[in-house]
């Protein structure tokens, strides 16, 4: 069973945002894939709700150790005892891609582990945020540093950003590009 | 939805242990709680493979990030990218209650962990290792310090075990012993 | 005792960026702050000679449990246990202020957690890399979204950088600022 | 530069107890290792006195990211911004052997951690607590588990601690009995 991360902007988001994050969740579920976040609010919420409503499977992982500051749409809380910016790091290790919707710095903190860690990562570039300027400043428009390891896919649509992270799951990684070390 | 985590033993167990763990894991999917587990082999593999049998959830708190190293019979593996000694912290933070099914040395600082954390932890005694050995060095036979936080509780069946857990789940914290400072 | 950290790029560095992590470093000794490192190579290398070379203690904070793949010049290295990831955050956390100097990916994800963890940040933004990048996208040229917690600083050279980074140390966080939640 | 942790009770300490800490302190500065601690009260900051004033170099790995809360004998907190078991396994991690005085169960999670990551231990077995119970119990005196890994060694007196973390720290591990995989 693939699971799909969805990460992106917590508290309010615009209305059209959160009907692609839902869109999304939902997309996810039809697929059989299981659906995780961070467990919080905003893009977090919309895609679980979307997941939860397509009849999928929902895990958040949370910082903390309280379920009841989760969303109404997880089926288990995985509660990680750490703070948000430790938890972001299970959540991308958890992951075999990402899919990005708007986003704070919270959510640049986690493309930029899933690019260490080489995840595919799927970013909805219309949805403002982080997922609308990371491609002016990434090197060649798509990699967050020379070493040029895993390729940021970019897209405009919650249909078509599901099924890039299907199709790049399944890709291999390219190993000649991957001989690097993970670092700084 | 309750979650349950059953730790103990990894690899070869007795045959009447890897029984009692196939039990433990199926009355907590009969009850409609998640099992979770470190995702291994011995006592975690056969409550899962109990659980899953028994139509239950189970999610596996992986060491490291590779799924091929979990057993059979997990619905989602939570990769933390963590080596054993810290994926078992967040084991033991996702968890309301444990179920302790003999163990070596891990399955002793999940113990530990758990008792730090306020977790309420159900020992089935009978299955050897430290699920046998910790009843006679604890404090007043169960706590593990003079602080007296939350007592461990003791059986000797896996019907025994899921039952007291449920029992301890809903028990409020004794909120006089609980003042004390978490710590050393 | 301040805790200063430099981060910044691995590996092979130009010249003039090495002579200025250098420098970074001597500064920090000279000012009888500790300097901290991830411990590898490039700029935690250069920074941590130069703050050897005049006198000052320094640590450094390692992925993994090996002191062998250390630079040469730490006093204490702390083997976290943990990949590069985690012991990033766990060099934020450490820090009262961060000095950034260049950098690729695993730089940028140092960046965002000490933005979530409203450390103060000096870039010197003449090194190149995200150093040279983040500005032209960050919000308002000094924040990482719209927050707006605490501003990055820039400047160009290391005893402007090691200047700035004690007076920020010293001003108290905008508290009006600061009663969002740190999120994602 | 060697790393030696102490570990055990915080809090209060009976008055010989903290003799005995604070002489295992002065040793380990004497022998010119680094002392790593928790950072807390009761036998954390004893043998951090102890170092402190024989002129030793105090590090202390504390939980959260409060600098305050600390003893005022470190040199440099290490602020980890996670929970006291996390930052239990950091201590563990970064030490090139332990020594153990009196403890509760948090000293306990530290003890099995460091059997986990075959770091040796002495145990200083008249100071009570845990140091006082484990032996009892222990397989062959000396394990945590069957897989009888690194040996814990037993003595009464704080040059003898110190003594025997420094022979053990020598020794190459057993690597006959280091086959086994480390986990639960």
């Amino acid at each position: 069973m693939k699971r799909i991360a969805v990460i992106g902007q917590s508290g309010d988001i615009p209305e059209e945002v959160r009907k692609i994050a839902e869109k999304v969740g939902a997309e996810i579920a039809k697929r059989k894939a299981v659906l995780l976040t961070g467990g919080g609010s905003g893009v977090m919420e919309a895609a679980s709700k979307g997941a939860k409503e397509a009849g999928g499977l929902v895990i958040g992982i949370l910082a903390g150790d309280r379920t009841d500051v989760a969303n109404d749409y997880l089926d288990v809380p995985i509660t990680t005892g750490l703070h948000f910016d430790f938890r972001s790091l299970i959540l991308v290790h958890s992951s075999d891609a990402l899919i990005m919707i708007r986003g704070g710095n919270g959510t640049l903190g986690e493309l930029s582990a899933a690019y260490m860690n080489r995840k595919p990562v799927v970013i909805i570039e219309t949805t403002g945020g982080w997922a609308e300027k990371i491609k002016e400043v990434a090197y060649e428009g798509g990699y967050l540093d020379e070493r040029r390891t895993v390729e940021i896919a970019f897209c405009d649509s919650a249909e078509a950003a599901v099924d890039l992270a299907f199709k790049r799951m399944e890709q291999p990684l390219d190993e000649e590009k991957n001989t690097g070390r993970i670092g700084d």
